[in-house]
């Protein structure tokens, strides 16, 4: 990888900005309801939802950590739209907070030979996939970091065999005691909050999928409802996609042809997809449980505003499916 | 009071957590027009609004504190529901920071002999509750605080005399440098603030009144206006209250039973009392002044919403009565 | 000056509250997308939107050095009225953080002789003119700051010229390395967002042109708008007048009279100006280009609230024009 450039002046180090989050969730592991454990090697691992209960507080934090520390969460009391809690998210560095950090786009697999038990799949995300920049994105983003340390946060309910962070020590390039792993069940609160917290992520994966170029994308802010973990893996998964797919909305700020960001604004909404309308958890079983029957169109926010750097013009599409959600959420 | 238990790992001390803020208040005094004195034996006392202006942004501080670190409060701007501004609660750690810091529930009385003029009452709240420990709540809750320092809030429009301060000092076992007091009347910028940001604790209180499992509530957020404060104490607590039983929106995720969960959401509610639809005010002066003539169920948010963590299913009852706050609060 | 009395305990310094602000945004500068330099003098300048992106991040961080660290500025995600992205302002402080530093009205004009080059005009705001205190509007606050670091911000899109820099030092009394300036063109990210921001200081400056007694605001709270940034200098500027004029919403809390809260209320929203209904850079066209023969009424928020602490009545007056700011700024 050696024809990705280190980060510059003006490529803040994900893992630089991520490490005092991290080391202030292990301070604050207590009133957070987070487990911190140090393994004989020195990695230092945080349990957000697996032992213990972790929460909501926990799920912002490590929403933030997935960030690289470039874009604040936070929890907005009050209904709105008939939701009474929503996620908020921004970024004036939306790219790398979503794109290098926070996508879950690495992936983890060991097999029963290896773990010596089961066998162990995982997406990693978060700002250490930026040391490893195992992933073709990272060519396209021209961003690798080189920073000493490095928090990776896997959506899992079960620690990590050694065989996988022997892997992530050397892919990373890290000394043990310079790796934090977060661990996140999705059917936990923690887990929930910290996913839902991608819906700005979804947007920029979505324009990156529709060929947008990604270095005219300049800010980004976003809501999304915060539902109930689900009550199972499957179940929460569906919650988590179903709050961004029917309840997300994504402002984006861009710059090169106005043309191109008004077709950006049409096609990015969810509606364009064929399977709209319907619940992830039921569109997940139509499709034999298999992602790659899924339309990728799907993934992506419900609600879109486009503003234009050059222009300052503004383009809107799409909109809230309020309804469906309160029928896949509601209590009657 | 030696069964009751010690705070543990997960179990974090409220005053440990409100120490800090005290300390930023006392720092920020200027800006936050409060006044800081220290009296001959060393207790520290701010005055948030009696000889001082005070303001809204030392209420949010206030507020804070009293939730012991454990939650946070925040102004809204930006109309909704026609009310300019609202208050924002959310804690992750609801029980301890709402029941075991900021309910208002230790009685400080002394008589005329006692002070040696005036006869003194106030509600004490606040994290310095936990040390002391004198109320039935703390064995239910099973929590008591062990922290070196201890902050009380107290509601009152003059200053407590020596003998309180001395009950105080001996009841939560701490030498005068170690105690801090808040002092915010009703009838200020920053009581009705701090009082306003009681609208999770409400909810919380009323909860337990009906008999839920405090153990079951793991987060809560929550929303209210705030109006202006009364043009006297007896205008002012009516506002607070009418703030809170009209126009307080929570949301509570809780474990336990489904059925649970949705008999709470439809018992908290503040509809659900006989004395629902008439200000505060009013419905003080025709119960003669008498606290206990009113109708506990009429001490409850306007709307609710809870949240199962086992189903995922989220239940909704009562609504906001905005026209009344209007017709409260309004200048016509 | 020397009968402008100082900072005294309750009247805390502009500049001493900007300080850390304006220290963070220098340490912070890659991640802000701004450029930092030193003059040989030893003036510390940061650009925030000349020759770097600056984004609005960057403006919310110059926002709150304007308002001399007595107030917050946020950026509101998720739509409301139609538009996708909000900012908050709020302070405890309104009359020193909005009129004693925030204002842009500190006149700096250099004529083509004494720059060697192009003439210089722009409008200094933020802290570092209570320092200077150079306009009548500081003998009416009877405020004048004597804090040893100045911070001084310009809605420009040059650096000033050294003749100006000299007269800021002079005016101000401070040694250079004491100095700090921020640079922001109206037509960038920074720049839209830090004169959004001014909401809430453009309901203080027509209050004060009401002839309201200043002494007596004790509370402002604020939302409006953020446009994307205009395409050239008086898009941009009319882009951000009309996110205040059409779309900004402002909560104030007052002494004094009832009367005089409620004449306030009335009197205030742009609603009074004959001007009320076309756009600004409309009307500034139609004006000539002559902003004095724009009608002063104009320069107000939308929509206004006003709670009087005495008698705890909030009056209601304006509204939104949320209609007219979609025609300026979408994309149809």
């Amino acid at each position: 990888m050696s024809d990705v450039p280190a980060p510059t002046a003006d490529r803040p180090s994900v893992n630089g900005g991520a490490a005092p989050l991290f080391d202030a969730l292990c301070a604050e592991a207590a009133r957070l309801r987070v487990a911190v454990s140090r393994d004989e090697r020195g990695v230092t691992t945080v349990d957000a939802g697996i032992g213990v209960p972790g929460g909501i507080e926990a799920g912002l934090r490590v929403a933030e950590i997935c960030l690289g520390g470039l874009g604040e969460v936070r929890l907005r009391a009050g209904e709105r739209h008939g939701w009474p809690t929503w996620l908020e998210v921004r970024s004036s560095q939306p790219v790398l907070a979503c794109l290098a950090s926070q996508y879950a786009g690495w992936s983890l697999a060991a097999s029963k030979e290896e773990t010596g038990g089961r066998k162990f799949f995982a997406l990693g995300s978060g700002p250490a996939r930026a040391l490893a920049a195992k992933e073709a994105l990272f060519g396209e983003l021209g961003y690798r970091d080189t920073a000493p340390r490095g928090v990776l946060v896997m959506e899992v309910d079960r620690v990590p065999p050694s065989v996988i962070v022997d892997k992530l020590l050397r892919d990373c390039g890290l000394a043990p005691p310079a790796l934090g792993l977060v661990l996140t069940p999705t059917a936990s609160l923690a887990g929930t909050t910290q996913v839902v917290a991608r819906v700005l992520e979804v947007a920029l994966h979505r324009a990156h999928a529709l060929g947008f170029a990604l270095h005219d994308i300049v800010e980004g802010s976003a809501a999304a409802p915060l539902p109930a973990p689900g009550a199972d893996p499957v179940d929460a998964m569906g919650r988590t996609n179903d709050a961004i797919l029917y309840g997300g909305q994504v402002h984006l700020v861009v710059g090169g042809s106005a043309d191109a960001a008004e077709a950006l604004a049409r096609d990015l909404p969810s509606a364009n997809s064929r399977d709209h309308g319907r619940g992830f958890a039921e569109l997940f079983a139509a499709a034999g449980h298999d992602f790659y029957q899924l339309d990728g169109a799907l993934f992506a926010p419900a609600e879109v505003w486009v503003s234009h750097l050059g222009s300052g013009r503004t383009w809107h599409a799409g909109g809230l499916e309020m309804a469906l959600l309160q029928r896949l959420w509601g209590g009657a």
